[in-house]
């Protein structure tokens, strides 16, 4: 298990005064990648072989965010090898070690020739099963997101600041938009206070590029949670995420 | 002066594989605060004394950008003190001493309960000419910013991540919203590798809210520069850009 401190900083807070999700997915991407590299496996490891690491399901469930100044670790572990797939797990802790919250990624290794999945139980040198720890977290895995909708409620375009250094649409992105497009549809029920978030689901089924036509559903599912897929034109999903938030107070 | 020492955290560049201008800008209003508020004139310190901080001007410009991994530092100092105003300067550079870029900003700080600005020359509890140094950076000022248009390009609504800690659109947040309509408007001009920025200037206006309408006004002024102008429908302008691209290769 590695851990890794941070500190939030000013300017990387939501309007609610704490950490901002999107920094807070960024952040586990990072620590994802240096554990990974760190048993020899991350992301630049795997470019050499030919391979890259692609998000397939992420859960992020929170207790509470970090404020301005406050510190916090994130722990982390690859917790099962399947064949397509691994599960790699995240504690997010308070420095007095009580959790802030927890998170659940599903990655798989795609080979960039012939954009297959690698066979994670035989890779050529070796593997990382000497990374694997047992340890479980206490909250759900994902679920099967579905969104019953009528139509879109927004269109966009996949912009330049929505890219990562691959080209692609950064994968927490499409969270902050799924937010921001259920904050939209929803000012009533969500604006007062600002209605925190408690846990996301995302599943990722494609990429998208600079200039894709992003269109937005949601399916309000009660008053504490909201459905939003992300398609493009010809139906295609590029993302499905489920996102549960605090009772109003 | 100031200096506060940073590195390029992954997921924090952007397409080019260079740290992102979002990031830059959102470091030298962190650095702004800390550095005032080491010499007791932060944001926190006028907060206690019913006064903020109000940017009015920002000009960045960058001879190149650190990448992934990279270190940079950034110095500040006020310059000068105005009676509406004061000017703090900032120099971005490399840990060898060389600058990566420089920056200008101008401030003015508004009195909470009227909405005046102070008298800067007079504050209450003394002032903080003490912290005036007069050392001056090799740009350009800001310069007087005009958009001719015909008519808006893009409209689009304040959203939840928009916002900053006070409930107002981020200021740099503007940057990156009118970097990716200068990209989404003209990307034959600028799709070849992602043509870099090289300067950006921002003249504030108005604050904007969340669910505020704003409309995208740009100005081709060469195919090195765009202008662009941020408006409510009530023809208020929020915001006006000027953003100088690097000749592309």
């Amino acid at each position: 298990m590695d851990t890794y401190k941070f500190t939030v900083e000013p300017f990387t807070e939501d309007v609610t005064g704490r950490l901002s999700w999107s920094v807070l997915g960024n952040h586990l991407l990072r620590v994802a990648n240096l554990s990974a590299s760190s048993h020899h496996f991350g992301f630049s490891d795997m470019q050499t072989a030919k391979h890259a690491w692609v998000l397939s399901r992420l859960v992020i469930e929170m207790y509470d965010m970090p404020r301005t100044g406050e510190c916090y670790d994130i722990t982390t572990w690859v917790s099962k090898i399947y064949r397509q797939f691994t599960d790699r797990l995240f504690s997010i802790k308070k420095p007095d070690g009580s959790a802030y919250g927890h998170a659940y990624s599903i990655w798989a290794l795609i080979d960039l020739d012939t954009r297959m999945p690698a066979d994670l139980q035989h890779l050529p040198n070796g593997s990382f099963h000497d990374a694997v720890e047992t340890q479980v977290i206490p909250i759900d895995g994902p679920s099967r997101i579905r969104v019953k909708t009528d139509g879109a409620v927004r269109d966009t375009h996949a912009m330049y600041g929505d890219l990562d250094i691959n080209g692609h649409v950064n994968s927490i992105r499409y969270l902050q938009m799924a937010l921001d497009t259920i904050y939209q549809q929803y000012p009533d029920d969500l604006k007062p206070l600002m209605s925190r978030v408690r846990r996301v689901e995302m599943t990722y089924s494609a990429e998208s590029y600079f200039g894709d036509h992003l269109q937005f559903f949601i399916e309000k599912q009660s008053h504490q949670k909201y459905a939003c897929e992300i398609k493009k034109p010809n139906a295609e999903s590029v993302v499905k995420c489920l996102i549960d938030f605090f009772p109003a107070k």
